[in-house]
C-alpha cells in the first residue's frame, strides 16, 4: 500500500496529496471540542464576549458529557462540561483545571472503511465499534498516540 | 454595555446571540493550530494516512515556527514544529511530547475594535498590539486564562 504523491494547487499554495488505496475519503472538519469546568461562563464568554451563536445545553447521560454549540459559520466549537462520576473528559479536566482543547472531529465518507484500512496503518481506535455521537451519526475515536498527540473522532458525514 | 438575548434557529437547534454594542463581528474558523515534535512524520500522518492534501513546510522564522497547513476543505490545520531556540512552542512541546493542539484562530471583520473591546471585557492579549501572522495579515493573541484555557488567536479577515 506504498502511498504515491499528486502535487495540487490550492489557491497560491503548493499542496500534496497521498494516493492511497482509496476506499474512503476525509471530509470537512466537523466540530473542534473543549472540555469546561464551568458551561455557563463557556457559553457566556463564546456568546456575550466574542458575540458567537450558541446553542442551548444539552445533556447526553450516554456519553457523559452536558454539550453547548457555538455556531462559527465554516464549523462549530463544541463545548463539553463532564456529566455523572464515569464522565469521560472528568481525568482531562482535572489536569486542565481551566479547560482546554479536547479533540477535533473530522468527517470521513464511509466509516467502517476508514477503520478498516486505519487499523491496517497501526492506527488504533479507543472503541472496537463506532458508536453513535453527540449528532445522532456513527463516530470513532483514534488513538492520540498514534496521531501525534491529537485525540481524533471521526464522523460519518 | 449589558449584553441583551435573542433567540435565532439554525438548522433544527435553537441558538442564542448576547447582543453587544457591536464594532465587530467574529467571523469562521480560520484554523486549528497543533504542535509537532516531528513535521516530516506528522505530514505524513495527515497527508498519506488520513489522504488529506497537505502544504509544503514554510519556514517562518519571524514567528520561531516551521508551518504545514492541512487543507480539510471548510478550514485548516496548521501543523507547528519549532524552529530556532527561542520558539515559542518549545515549551509547550516540553509538556505535550507527542505534540497536542495548540490554539484555535478565529477571524473578525475588524481587529482593532475587537482588542479595543475585549479589554474593555478584561480579556487581556498576549502582545500590546496586533502583529502580521502566518497569512500576512494582523493577528493577535487572546490570554487562555482568560478564554476557557483555551489559547485563542484572532485574524483580521
Amino acid at each position: 500500500m506504498a502511498a504515491s504523491m499528486l502535487k495540487v494547487a490550492v489557491g497560491s499554495r503548493a499542496y500534496s496529496s497521498g494516493i492511497r488505496d482509496v476506499l474512503w475519503k476525509l471530509g470537512r472538519l466537523n466540530h473542534v471540542a473543549i472540555a469546561v469546568p464551568e458551561m455557563e461562563k463557556a457559553r457566556s464568554f463564546y456568546r456575550d464576549v466574542l458575540g458567537a451563536q450558541v446553542s442551548e445545553p444539552v445533556a447526553l447521560a450516554e456519553h457523559g458529557v452536558l454539550t453547548v454549540f457555538v455556531e462559527l459559520g465554516n464549523t462549530k466549537l463544541e463545548l463539553l462540561e463532564p456529566l455523572g462520576p464515569e464522565s469521560p473528559i472528568r481525568g482531562f479536566l482535572q489536569k486542565h483545571r481551566d479547560g482546554g482543547m479536547h479533540h477535533i472531529c473530522i468527517e470521513v465518507d464511509h466509516l467502517p472503511d476508514a477503520i478498516q484500512q486505519l487499523r491496517q496503518r497501526q492506527i488504533r481506535t479507543l472503541s472496537p465499534e463506532a458508536r453513535i455521537g453527540a449528532h445522532g451519526k456513527p463516530v470513532i475515536f483514534l488513538h492520540p498516540k498514534d496521531c501525534g498527540g491529537v485525540l481524533v473522532e471521526l464522523e460519518e458525514a
